[in-house]
């Protein structure tokens, strides 16, 4: 049993959190901070959480957050490299669901979120949290960068195809999709359901953040830089992520689905498609999932990925959840037993 | 004025259609056919055209089609191949909008449509309603294939690049995504919105229709075949096509943004957007326009296209009227000044 | 041919307000304000206007509304009463698409909208723009008061019933819904498509602004104080209003069908539906209808109405470009010749 | 333990069961029958259950659902009736989602329901699956029927007051809201997202099924016939039933909340909100709860009722899992301890 802090409990990454940690029998939520709506019950504030948590937010000072043995930081990018150096002095072990360490480049990084990183030490030591390529230093590691939603879905789809040296990987192309909340709760007007309902859009196609940090993944995984064509798009739905992956097949000899297959038999949250499949967002809906489909259609020279997330499960919440588990020792799926939500 | 027939009425490109027919001055709407619903009024069948039309469905055979100028096939595939023959042969011009007449290829239309053709002569005959590539034989033609949806949208937006020569023609990305109702008004299961809703799901990732109804609208264009992969994307909203294309860029010296303005510098119903814009569904929907903005994200080699039409006005009975205008002699642009249906 | 003046031009009343008056074939809008964008072209800022408008946002000191005809106040409640007088001074007349000149009880006005009124004397002179009751007064108005979308649905849907005396006036329930636009273009969390997409919600329960405003108008049709219980709700859509209308019947020997046709025989926005019909909101989108239908389900002595518009047109823009037409004498329908868009 | 088959486990109510029960420790799911895809894996045609069960579907003919403890009939009107009487003779208990058992009155139920009733006795027999009015009842069942997913809603919110005498019982008004997968999982047209998305509908207006239905449980609880408007409307959105409930308040000193609270305070799935509260249908998404508010707004003497479903999960299968912890004798709410799914 340990005891574990959030902070920032008012967002949807923070939400969900909530939501899987109340059913996790090994875990003691004892402190959620707000500073806009300290004081107000947990259960007030999210109306679904009624009757599953009885705390009242607090402000940082008063949470004691360093009782805690884990803290997870779902803040806006930018707090947590202010906060987790004190947090991890007193013994206690941090995961950022924001990018605050999660680019090991810090000119890039600061390039991308426009501002001067207040933890480059904390850079080096943070251990990018997705279990499918780093599963033991997770498990060792006293910080953890949680992946972007976008990165996972796209990492998890190029992953074999690079590793075997499978594809032309100067010319990646990512057309991705998301659903409305992947871009957060806060007082906006392009979120708008007035706004973005009943319409399909492009967004950032100059340049997004989660381009660099997709490559710095490739990078780790093939050891040379790729050349990567991202394209993100919002989709009129609440949930879900789908990435549509292109590359130029180099070895044609190879079998796509064994290769797949192959790669992700052991992992329990990687569920690779027979081949010939469609893949629909609502598969991994509430789940932690990655469903993941390979296709080279009528033989022409292109591999085409289809990889499916729920931005907030195996995006953000699921996958931080995830990594507690391996960090504490526990099954990593614990907590995490949960169906599609479907219809 | 000319009077003017639909065969097919109840369907969502019939339908569409009327709405547009009804206000066009230069245009009688003579008979409306539908063998399942013959008999009754057609504002009865369709509310949203209470109190714009006095006109109830017939029969085909107590159409008196041709008595018309023109008429419209608002059908599923494989009608107009069947019935066109005889409305030619008594004087009356025909644009289907279905894909009876769009492959000049009959062995790839019938591998695609799974049916013999019952017409070739026509297929033959049969004018690409494109009205950007072939204006002036659109004006001279008896029967007019009016394009799919996906084939507007993606060879307008590939078009300047292949004429140009300014791309790798061997290796084109096409990622598609459509409202749903492109498949039209049918009994399904797959388009319940219990079914389509909240989910955003590719699609007959294998093959579509499409692709080789684009990949000779391309050869038509440059001369040579071209590599083309093309994935569709079904998306939770009603009205709207957007393509997402992508090419390696192989004249780097080019002005990706003056080549595409030059292009569609006289064109009524092709818009360019500054560069840099990012497309919206909704920018279109409810008129006969495609959108456009072409972009070099980072300078990386790669083009991207984006293009925007609601799918059921210039990617069907919009482009259609605008083909009917034309074969008239009409100002092109009749009956279709039509605002962006926002928000 | 009039100059006409659109005070607050970025909101969903002034685009569809915009949207309306550049096909109005004896309207020039001279000047469109807006602090926020002041200088920015109104096709940038609405994209969907692109080639149909060329003029930019003013400020309003530099937009010379004193050389328009008619100025517009698509601005949140508390502008016009601040601004109309000048401009009427000026001879300019006043279309106020906001609730500042609704209510006739200034106690009740300032209790609802939480701050004192600045222009007492102009609410008595203000004639409430509602042509189905007083056409001919608006034909002389020098300003008019735009209803709200919730009062045109009810007040509709009400007014054959309590003129006949046919219902307990004391007694009266609405169960009304609105898609989202209703609630406006500003920032707001509440109104994410993350936050209400894919949900049904009430709100207000307690009280809402339109309830009195409804109570005014009904009184002012039948003589004495009506019992409104006046219920709203958000629906997961962009637009359209549903008003369920219920009373309890007492005369029961009424032709309700007829009595709903003829009280609206020669309203041209006005559609009673045959008996029995069910309403959906997309059969009036976009047009400035508002569509009846009346009902004693199983005889049981309780009447049922439904009633529906399109919140943004005949609940805001349309009808004020109906009144508009009647104070200028024009034909009440130009430019307001709509179809529904369906689907 | 319990061994559970399912009869017919295609469709929403079948496929939700499912996604309950794989996770119901004591509960063992031995056969789940469809005619039509008899041989299918399940998780293969329930793509976000790949993982969770391995079990295919079977034909009822070899399904030996005589070897179960208890079958869960997820079958269209009028199959129950035909199949239930040999199960039961068999010693398996019966649970029926759908309507065959629902009505006492066998001439309501024929005329409603257009079929002569197979099993009258049955009927006789058969309880009302209603934990909140029936607990003790069902745990003694050999035969339960579930009720329907508008009577659980409405019944739940009447219900205090009636058992209260403090309304006017001749005039009750239910204005209910559903998401549309309340529809089944059927070819349809009306039901494609192209007909229902961006749109709000009445339907049924004249009469439903459900009217009766509510009727008679109010009856059962207050002993005398009650009058009832029902009006139910089709909201674009999956899940999720919202009803507003109307009546005229007739012993005004009574302090309605903590009527209320006290009349639901030992109930597991009845959550009463404080005093005030708005409800949104996503705050029960996923649950077995039924949330309600209550209010005299502006104590004008109607009290409004707010209650909101999750249609397939309280409104469904979860009330069925919870009738069959009942009549096990396991708790109550076991298998059913799940979080609101929001946003």
């Amino acid at each position: 049993m340990i005891k574990v802090g959030i902070v920032g409990g008012t967002g949807y990454t923070g939400s969900e959190l909530l939501r899987l940690l109340v059913r996790h029998d090994q875990v003691e939520v004892t402190a959620v901070t707000s500073r806009s709506v300290a004081g107000t019950e947990i259960a007030e504030f999210h109306p679904g959480l009624r009757g599953e948590i009885e705390l009242a937010f607090s402000t940082p000072e008063t949470a004691r957050l360093t009782d805690c043995d884990l803290v997870f930081f779902a803040t806006p990018n930018g707090t947590a490299m202010q906060e987790a150096v004190a947090l991890l002095d007193a013994g206690v072990r941090v995961i950022d669901l924001a990018a605050d360490f999660r680019l090991r480049d810090l000119d890039v990084w600061q390039h991308w979120y426009g501002m001067t990183h207040a933890a480059p030490a904390l850079v080096e030591e943070a251990v990018y949290g997705l279990p499918e390529v780093n599963r033991e230093a997770i498990a060792k590691a006293r910080l953890v960068a949680n992946p972007g939603c976008y990165p996972t879905a796209v990492t998890l789809g190029f992953l074999p195809l690079l590793e075997a040296g499978a594809i032309d990987a100067t010319r990646l192309i990512a057309d991705v999709k998301s659903g409305v909340s992947g871009a957060g709760r806060k007082p906006s007007t392009a979120l708008l359901m007035a706004e973005c309902g009943e319409s399909f859009k492009a967004y950032s196609v100059g340049g997004h953040r989660h381009q660099p940090e997709i490559r710095e993944n490739l990078l780790r995984a093939v050891g040379v830089p790729v050349g990567l064509t991202f394209v993100p798009h919002l989709v009129p739905m609440v949930r879900g992520i789908e990435a549509s992956l292109y590359a130029t097949l180099e070895r044609s000899e190879l079998d796509l689905q064994s290769l797949f297959e192959t790669r992700y038999r052991d992992e329990p949250f990687v569920d690779v498609l027979p081949a010939g499949s469609v893949l629909e967002t609502r598969s991994v809906r509430g789940t932690n999932l990655c469903r993941l489909a390979v296709l080279e259609p009528r033989g022409a020279g292109v591999v085409v990925v289809q990889s499916v997330i729920d931005n907030l499960v195996k995006g953000a919440a699921g996958q931080a959840v995830q990594n507690m588990n391996l960090m504490f020792g526990y099954d990593e799926a614990k907590g995490l037993a949960l169906s599609a939500f479907v219809p």
